[in-house]
């Protein structure tokens, strides 16, 4: 089932950003807010923006919450206002309910009324980050479980005019490089004689041990 | 070379993260803030703590800001207190200065003065999210490139039970499966008859319209 | 089950009212507020009394709250602090727990949080005031269901030197007085010629119009 | 005489819910607060509704205050507009004037003052929910004096299926059960042969030793 | 019977000025403040001092306010404390209550509590002030009765020279001087013959009218 | 020179008694006070009344008050804009400016500034209260010098009966009896065989100290 | 170039005076400040004037801010405003950009951020304030270089009938009296018989060292 | 006389400043200010430094201030603390009192109390700025008296490598040159022959009218 109708209470920086590219991707975007200045920033962006208090059953009825696919809590620090928010949509039958927690508390108290899934993005983008930051040829990566991670990673100076067999990741580490982005076009699933040069970006899948590995090699 | 040492400005939900993540990465970090409470909180966490005022000069060279390797301008929403702290740290002759902005404007103060890396974590985690809910199959992704994307999705049950020869991703949408992971382990460059079933998680790679196509294709 | 052990987090007016009566009643009773003035005022009353936010896990289990039967949440106007302390509570595994809400979407939250018990004091106690209020005669009553009540009330004047057969409930009205408290003593289950003076107070058993028109008979 | 017009000064949790259930009684009630959005929030409840400062004598008199058979002071907090409006209504002639206290001092000035009746919400909802908390089968209770109590209790399974002659508490504990009320309806008076089943609520009359040594018997 | 000891309670600049006078007429003063800055100003000056909160039974108990012969509260806006602290001295059976009120309605609520005498400072001053403002030669005056003043006046320009025969006030005027107060001494019953002279201050005793009349007449 | 118009600055409880007297007592007066609400009360009592801030110069000579024979400052605590209203009066060329003082310190400031008549109202008020409190009998009184004093003082039960011969005031203590107020009129100027009796004021001048023995002789 | 078209940004004590000084010397001005009372205060006096929050973008944009010759940012404490006000000028393309700065570090982010002119008017006034308290002859001073000052002296009465020859401040201190300002007119390049007098004003230039000395040679 | 004893009353930027530059040139200073931070920041620069609160006479007195030689009212916006910080000075006999003023009313008060010297340093540097601006080869001047000013000009391009014969400012706009700093020294005097380099900085006494001519020659 596609969603296609969205409700978001709460237009900060988190709220803003997911309603504006909710738009952009081609959704329908309902903003919810009590300040004025702020819904008023988003009301040419968003589909349709309301001045409105969320903790109040009325105003999420009255401006029609229920027929709303997925409602996307996104109030910060008000924890009070982030749960009473929640549970109304929750009870008003919109189908999924999303909601930002700001600790783990927090997060508990949302799973408990029923949210269907707990975001804590300060903590999230901390932890991309600092893996970014300890790993200056990472680009970024996607845990595909507790186990394997996919990276994209820089090709360092040192590998620069090296043939995968030569660099010979598997081998020596055990993850795979199944995609090299080069300025002239991306390829997917290398062969072993495709020469690195130095602005190219690989796609490495591995163990979280063997992409570890494979990094501290080249960041010397 | 490699960082190992890092002082990070402003510990609220941001820079704990970042800094309990850079510490179980195995690194030393120093935490700073004016408040007195988060400090403590973290103070057994952390490397070291220091409850100090970041915006004066001699508090960061007291507590020796330049003998680290990355600075990490963490504070939330003083402005101000972004940029002094982040000047400072640059004039200290921090090697590498990583700063949280708030609005397209801060960030562009703090570019003029030198930080190396600009970030906005509520606005792209809120992008990130925008897309998750709008591709209730997609996990997580990467954009490698303007153009490509790499994505993390789930075998949804219309594909379960079929062979990547059936579903004929690449013939059909351009993109390509590289890896399919499965209860019982991963399948890197899968072969075209490894067929679907209900708990795999593929990784796909193509061009933004290619996967998009593929997901919606699947998403009905 | 007897319980024995209360915990009263929030010792404003409600809190300090139910931990004075329950200790009168024998039992053991830990006070818990932020607030130090208001502990130091009950710290000769309670058994326990303990300075602090009961909002955080480690202070609820640092003062031992799992040991207790019985939780109390009898904080008043902020609802997060509620909310937080109630699912403490009953993840720290209290048998029961109880707690005063201040809307009825209070009420929803802490219900959908497993709370045993919510209870509004300010409505309910309005409702009593305004039924007293109403039948000057009427000292006290309870709803036993939606159909019946027991009312306590005062003779009225004009029943004075009346016998019960003179006036005759049952018969005309359908309630039963089912005891007379008189200076002298209790007669329970009086009898047709008891006679009724002017300090006796009746205890009539009925439903709720037998009641109200016993009453509006009398009330002249 | 009949009261039937009221008007009420403070329309918080308390006043309103007096104010909700007088109008359901079928009375006339005028409700007074400074605050304009209470007002509003029962302007369809209430009679009539004014947004005004109960404190000032013109005030009152111009909403024709003196023409109230009783006036309500619901001020909860603002001991100062408690007084204030209390000898107002006195002096403007309200026949019968009830008044909230938080403190047994604003009591004694409320009663120095000539308030007919002045009442503590909290606190008498604090005593009687401890009544209620250490023993789980008493529903609720009136003291009819400092001796006698009428107490509504659950029957517990372990009276399940025994006859009042069984259970004797007029034998044995000196309290006498006047009514039972059983899910197909009250029965008044029982007879000793009546049996006790599961969801039976029994009504007891008794001096306040009796029914506690009932209670306890019958709480193992 | 005489007043010697008294307590002041309030401190600021009305009872400050009481505190200091009375020590000087010699009696024993008590100060109470809940404002430890203004106790310590007046610490040397008034015989005891204490920072106490005048609202709580227990403090005006223990600092031994029942002995003293006469309470003053001097509280200025804070309406609700100086009731609260007048009631407390009568219940503590302080033989007289003096206190200060800022409104009518504020001074009747004083009255109703049994306060002996009700003062209001800055009306009184304000209506002595215009008095004086309004007639140049008015010094002071005392109204003995609704009919009655006694006047303090200064010979003016226009009578300087002349006898009291030739001014003649208790012919023209109906008013009597009933003393001179020239600066070689006071003259009590002054003769008709006695001169004004330019320094001299003229005390008249009549009726209002009478005392207006002459002031008027000698104000050209 | 009679002042007849007067423009004051401040409406707080002083300044407006000072307004209202002066119009009872047929005089012009503007009132200027920056909160609409104190303007509005005192509109219909007053000549003019104008909201504006009184230490802006457009403002003061906007409104003309250089018209005005008299200035009065009767700002409470606000020294600075009590400072800036008097010298903007004085500049303006008003006749005469009185102005009130809240310190030693600030009454210096406004005489070096030039204004003619400054006050302590509540200092006086202190002084004046604490001489008739410890002694009963003194009603009121003027001081005419540093030595005189006219006193009016009820006659006491000890007194009734006695003729002016037998209490002998001058003979004792050397201070004169002027007047003697009596229900059912005034003497001026009482003989010695005038009696007193118990309603009976009466005004006697001596020195301070004749006063003070006189009425310590009577206050037994 | 000449600048004849000026944007002020802040409108407090010292944005205002650059602006009536700037419109004196017939310049075209526009101030911009987010306080409405300011803006009202100057609109009269400055060319525009317009109510507006300087740190958005869009706001400078609308009000034309990029075809001002100059731009200046007056504000004063709000350290964040200045330095987004100072950006959003020099990225518009505002040829000159000048900005008060109100400590070392937020000059040192000004000129980072690319300001033409960071200026202290607090500090350069104190120091110039020091130098003439220092020197009472002193009424002015420019500092040519770090090496050579200009100053304006009053002619001490110790000066008074002397020559130039008599004084010889060339040969005794080596600095030169360059003109001499006479109440009858300035005398440019002086003689050596040219005599001083009372109200004579001397122009001095020379070595910072050689005008102290002068200084103190004629200060006794 | 000279000055070497000064006070300071409050340390801001402008105050601070002031203490800075009197320390460098020597003199002792007492700086004293409310904020016991801005004490702690200057307690090693100034010789002596007290937190007080300068409005309280018996604070001054302790501190010695009467003997020091100039008293300095540094205090910016809170203009009650400035006059009776001032007044105080004044009083106790400081023999110069320098105090800045925030408005011309403020700084008419100050010289009514008798203060020596009232400054208004945000508005002086807003007007010697607004001078520079508008011509920006001025670097500095000193307005000698209504007519005649000094001004140091850098040398434009223009005149680059011309005589001071053919730049002839004498003969064509009325001023003269009385001296150019180049690079390699100070020439005091020049000669028509002397020839303008590119870095000189010219010092041109005239008229107001004649410098303006000259300037805008040279500003083509």
């Amino acid at each position: 089932m596609k969603m296609t109708q969205f409700v978001i209470v709460g237009l900060g920086r988190f709220g803003s950003s997911i309603g504006r590219e909710l738009v952009l991707l081609g959704n329908e975007v309902l903003g919810v807010d009590r300040d004025e200045e702020k819904v008023q920033e988003l009301s040419s962006v968003l589909t349709h923006t309301v001045v409105a208090d969320a903790t109040e059953e009325e105003v999420l009825r009255s401006v029609g919450a229920r027929n709303f696919d997925c409602g996307i809590v996104a109030i910060g620090d008000d924890i009070q206002a982030s749960i009473l928010a929640a549970i109304l949509l929750k009870e008003l039958g919109v189908k999924k309910v999303v909601a930002k927690a700001v600790s783990e508390l927090h997060g508990r108290v949302l799973e408990r009324l029923g949210v269907d899934r707990v975001i804590y993005p300060e903590r999230d983008m901390g932890v991309r980050l600092a893996h970014q930051l300890v790993s200056p040829n990472l680009l970024d990566y996607i845990e595909i479980s507790k186990k394997y991670t996919i990276a994209e990673m820089e090709v360092p100076s040192c590998l620069t005019g090296k043939s995968l067999a030569n660099v010979n990741p598997r081998g020596r580490y055990g993850c795979s490089v199944v995609a090299i982005n080069k300025p002239k076009g991306m390829i997917i699933a290398p062969n072993a004689d495709d020469v690195l040069t130095e602005k190219d970006v690989m796609v490495v899948i591995g163990t979280n041990e063997q992409i570890e590995q494979f990094q501290n090699s080249i960041r010397r």
